[in-house]
């Protein structure tokens, strides 16, 4: 199970046997929007606050996932997950809501794969038959919370990233037909002493390149066993800057395999500056988007490398550093 | 390994090898200051704000577990815990420090039970040989985030909770010697329609006695199987209510044998009103002043039911009620 000090293979390939991604009206306009299930043409969701909003995001997707697999709620045995939002309460709110055992997880916009991860183990392992695991963030919620309130029109440098509305929730079990979830790589914290939050990808770069590295090594894989490697909201900077990290340590990977989910969810002329990011970027992407494209034949192995920014607004006030983390799941569908 | 809807047994008891505990200058006061690894007796901790201050405590509860157990820092595979903070930085940050691969949790107060669930899954199933597991909070740092900077001298009513400053931190393995993790129970998100947040352990009662129920019929135990039911910190009122509830539903819990950890932390005169709270109080009460009994043959069956108010300043400014959690664990010693 445990190979090398912080990767699990999973022997017994959990399945993904459906999904649930909910996108907002920025996402509607992008490039992806036939991948998500339900797009909603403005911010407020018919609630009185965005945090409220958010919580319906989480709520839809869970259902959407559900119903898919044509489960009822009482079947799913856990929730796993998380989003940016100060003590989660969009998360834990839409547990609420669906009555599930829930285990609250935060790594910013990692939290999407350490769902995964988390999920693929205990589906593995026997510890449940149906779980849920997903990430959620809302644009105007976590702009309010982390930055200024949009209303104000503050301005931003060409590093910052755009906060997608959106979550995306993947329905884990040990029997049934989809993509299959094969080993988790975990991240460590990685802080090169970056201070700049609104150049979050160029700061999360290096704990992907480390998560990605320890992957190859411990599971002994060549970069090329999988047909992408996606990171989760690098942007183009911190897709740049991991490029040049893998150059200088000698790790193989070519561009063309290397992509990043933040510079796929928008079309070209969306005002995203570096690229999308948020929890819900990884989470809508991978299993609306990529999971598509896998069924539909275009990759057999993919490796999904979610980056999060462990930071605060205070921790930014206080003049620290922003710590990062990347966990990594290696998802295959179809081969032999 | 799953027994029933949400519980697991852990068939090969992971031992708590070692643990860390730490407190502040209120904790080394109180009435368990002699089962704390290291008490301070300033909250500032040398750091020039209360974050930081409360990330130390999860460091130096780490590092003590760590010590203790004879071990390098390198060999522990994973950390997996949280706190109340915003953005959960103090134990991101710790993590930055341990360079331990991380895994964020976040269930509030019941983060501690949360963390040593998983962590003893993880062990259980080959998915790690040593991991740290704990939750930690700090009483200014949250009292500033979460009411009033303290100087502004706020009345309080009985009914609410003094803030534990303290961390505790268990080292798990599949071998050695110590107390074992034999089974838990994942909470559901209960909430009764309580709004007031300075009645937490009103509003958090039904969620343990739904998980307490929950663990009692899954494992299908009559609750004298154990010496203790520890809840995380009910304090006072939340303890009526629970043996009102259990009453009620005919479930046979004595008097007697139902205690909570906010209620024993501090001596009687020490002003905290209702009882102590705080991830943090659960943490340092369990791995300090419990497993010390445990291991002096007081008790050898012991089930902690931590519990969390899954509230934010935000959600009780939104008019939300407040959606609360339990999650169990039982530890057993001797015996058999």
């Amino acid at each position: 199970m445990l190979t090398g000090h912080r990767t699990w293979v999973f022997d017994q390939k959990p399945v993904i046997i459906s999904t649930g991604t909910v996108g907002g009206p920025f996402e509607a306009k992008g490039a992806l929007a036939n991948d998500f299930d339900l797009l909603h043409s403005d911010l407020w969701l018919k609630q009185d606050s965005y945090e409220k909003a958010h919580k319906v995001l989480v709520e839809e997707a869970s259902q959407k996932a559900i119903e898919k697999a044509g489960l009822q709620k009482e079947q799913v045995q856990f929730f796993l997950g998380g989003d940016l939002i100060n003590q989660m309460t969009p998360t834990s709110f839409a547990c609420r809501t669906l009555g599930t055992p829930y285990l609250g997880l935060f790594g910013a916009c990692s939290t999407s794969m350490e769902g995964l991860a988390l999920g693929a183990y205990l589906v593995n392992t026997k510890g449940a038959n149906y779980l849920l695991t997903g990430a959620s963030s809302h644009n105007t919620a976590v702009e309010k919370q982390f930055r200024y309130p949009t209303e104000y029109g503050g301005q931003k440098p060409p590093t910052a990233q755009w906060t997608v509305t959106g979550a995306g929730v993947a329905l884990l079990s040990d029997s049934g037909e989809g993509p299959r979830v094969t080993s988790a790589t975990i991240g460590r914290v990685i802080d090169m002493g970056m201070t700049d939050p609104f150049n979050m990808g160029g700061a999360m770069a290096p704990a992907a390149v480390d998560t990605i590295e320890a992957h190859l090594t411990e599971r002994n894989l060549d970069p090329s066993y999988y047909d992408l490697i996606v990171t989760g909201d690098l942007g183009h900077i911190g897709r740049e800057v991991s490029l040049d990290l893998f150059k200088k340590h000698g790790t193989p990977i070519r561009e063309e395999q290397y992509q990043d989910c933040g510079l796929m969810i928008y079309r070209e002329g969306q005002p995203v500056l570096s690229g999308a990011s948020g929890p819900g970027c990884s989470a809508t992407v991978v299993y609306g988007h990529l999971l598509n494209r896998m069924k539909k034949g275009e990759f057999k192995r993919i490796l999904v490398v979610a980056t999060g920014a462990l930071l605060s607004p205070l921790s930014f006030q206080q003049g620290e550093t922003i710590p990062c983390i990347a966990h990594a799941v290696s998802i295959e569908y179809g081969g032999e």
